[in-house]
């Protein structure tokens, strides 16, 4: 494990430092768009058929049947119901105070505007497979939605070898009120979502997290569709500002967690710690390595691009991570709480030495799915707005077109659009 | 002007009736990647190569000088100052109600979690050129813009034949605030405040309406590059609800003004009403047409298209128009607030006989900028929220880690993630 140490980089040297790797979009789209357009002209047929090539299994029913979900009940240990539960609490107690009541707003005399927060009717979940149940992200994406108040929801995830979803997502599907749940995975539920088959409906909006198949094909769905999609997705990603109230060991097991989901997890430190702590964190790492036998190639991998910046002052660190909008930063610094109010860009924000981003990831309430690669510039992480829009709404008496009408007649003039303000005064004539 | 009409669709006839022109974006792919791509390689000589080329003009300098920007004050006239004022403060009064501070959340005791509206930090607006100077769409993009606290707001618009920017643009923007503005437009400027040039910053949101070109470059710079866009963008609608109590002239009105946008706009009325009221609505529309010699040819071919659809109920009606999704509702019957609570998917909704769309494109307050093509679904139109994003925050103590650490232990052991909870027990070891 050989971290590349950066000594007071100069700012025309940062965005090499920073980079992310480039993506290459045009090779997985070529292998993807045939997926789309299959899924799109033969429906379940196709659905089918991908399944058996990619999930090597037969599918008969791409449906997980009642008696399917009420059996993975059983399967569920009570410890882990009840940890389910506790969380359930946390994320929903959370995102429920993002509801907001806007009033009518009476902007003029008899001119009466206002908003009103209406749900996005139909989404899509997309739930990875494999060893690991992401069950967390199922509450993570299902509290929200169903907060917000959702009428369809629906859950993809592609089934294991004996043909079956992951009993620990069936249950917790169930237990936030999810049960149309399909048992398809890969590009192939994403074009099922957006366009609908036989057995799946189409959806207006695809969330949750995926392979770079899932990820491209949720973005040419919604390049050619008129679904939408939660966040452009990449890589897992941790940000470190540590100054020397931050204890290396902590600091090390943050590091070594952000790896474990991905070997093209970015893994970076920023520090103005002195030369004997940066080498106890990475004596750490390498200790803290040996017992996490689990994932450790993945791991090491993904620490081969991994980089320690030491810079003299927080205000320069904390100017490098605006520029790299981290997925996930901890401030591990004292006073975390001032300095964090310097960031500009990043999903979420952890402060001081208790505060890890594996218990926020289940537990706290605030949501694990967040913007990644940079897009934290400009995108939230999932929240109940995900899943709602706002409609505008305005009532107007005569009186108060009348009081505007002169107003519009001479922007509605320059702006050359004569039919705009004939449709007003048509109605003062009288 | 021969609309079609359709008596009591049956609902699967409902998606022939209802559907948009299918958007066939190879071809236009095509033509706009290469302009992408040098104006990324080539900065600001690809700029004034294509501005030659586009907008016929050689451009010497390509930001608007101090000097240009305090002339367009001179040449505005008083009564269009004052318009833009009264505009400025409708506008500006809706929008700051949109503003909300959220408080931190105890989730429990040592858990303390909130999120933070965080201004994005730099955003360009694209103003079409042409004739028509869209100084409305620079006050429903500044002034949200500014009240969100965005720090870098660019304007691109394309120079008429004299190289220059229509003064009534100008004047808004600065009336606004913004007094960074270039003199490039099409698919050119969006590419160069995607990847910055030497005379335009790169930002990382991209606003503002377009040609199809435009349109498809926002599409290719937020698929390649982090900048993120508006809403995707597609021809202005508006769709009308009318019963009895409709005035025919009035609607006839209303459908003109949206038809004048655009040949490709989408017209559609929908109505329970009888014969004969439909037959007034038609040539309403003739004659009301030849007092409108302006773009009467563009508001001709926009109607070729336009239908009206008749039903024995409002519901029926309001099924339709959530299938529609339309950019502009206008619900002209009694009890139109009822009616309205109803609707499921819209932009903009306006309502009854004095509650025109043109007087909500200009002065009201509500945002003009709003989803089209469907993308109602799931879009909401701009607002405050589009210049912001949430940062979520997360502070812990001690005490909060160890009463959620069993918690998440479990949930990570059944996922699979070891070095998650183990970052969190090496922080309670002692």
């Amino acid at each position: 494990m050989n971290i590349q140490v950066y000594m007071h980089p100069s700012f025309n040297t940062w965005k090499y430092i920073i980079k992310r790797p480039i993506k290459d979009i045009s090779i997985l789209t070529d292998s993807v768009t045939p997926i789309i357009n299959n899924v799109k002209k033969y429906g379940d047929l196709a659905l089918k058929t991908y399944t058996k090539k990619y999930d090597n299994f037969n599918l008969k029913y791409i449906q997980v049947t009642e008696e399917d979900i009420n059996k993975a009940n059983i399967k569920i240990s009570n410890c882990l119901k009840k940890s389910i539960e506790i969380a359930y609490k946390n994320i929903k107690f959370f995102h429920q105070k993002q509801i907001h009541e806007e009033s009518k707003i009476e902007v003029l005399p008899g001119i009466i505007c206002w908003r009103k927060s209406v749900p996005i009717e139909k989404v899509g979940f997309y739930i990875p497979g494999g060893s690991a149940p992401l069950l967390s992200t199922v509450l993570m994406l299902g509290i929200p939605g169903k907060l917000a108040g959702c009428e369809n929801i629906i859950l993809c995830s592609p089934p294991n070898k004996n043909g079956e979803i992951h009993p620990s997502i069936l249950y917790t599907a169930k237990y936030i009120g999810i049960t149309q749940i399909y048992k398809i995975g890969g590009a192939q539920a994403i074009a099922a979502m957006a366009y609908g088959t036989e057995s799946i409906p189409s959806v207006y909006k695809i969330f949750g997290p995926g392979n770079s198949y899932v990820t491209i094909a949720k973005q040419i769905v919604s390049q050619n569709g008129i679904v939408a999609i939660d966040i452009p997705a990449g890589p897992s990603e941790i940000v470190i500002l540590a100054d020397n109230t931050a204890n290396p060991e902590y600091v090390a097991s943050d590091l070594l967690s952000q790896s474990e989901h991905d070997m093209e997890s970015y893994i970076l430190l920023v520090t103005i710690n002195e030369s004997w702590w940066i080498e106890k964190v990475k004596s750490e790492l390498k200790k803290q390595l040996i017992n996490l036998s689990y994932r450790k190639n993945i791991m090491k991998k993904a620490f081969e691009k991994s980089k320690i910046i030491v810079f003299d002052s927080l205000e320069e660190g904390i100017n490098l991570i605006n520029e790299i909008a981290p997925e996930h930063l901890i401030i591990n610094c004292n006073n975390a709480i001032y300095w964090s109010n310097k960031i500009k860009n990043a999903g979420s924000i952890f402060l001081g030495n208790y505060s890890p981003i594996s218990i926020g990831d289940y537990a706290t309430g605030p949501n694990h799915v967040l913007p990644t690669y940079g897009y934290a510039k400009s995108y939230s992480g999932v929240s109940v707005d995900s899943f709602i829009k706002k409609i505008t709404f305005q009532k107007i008496s005569k009186k108060g077109l009348r009081n505007l009408s002169k107003c519009v007649d001479v922007l509605s003039s320059e702006e050359g659009l004569i039919a705009h303000k004939k449709s007003i005064n048509i109605r003062l004539k009288k």
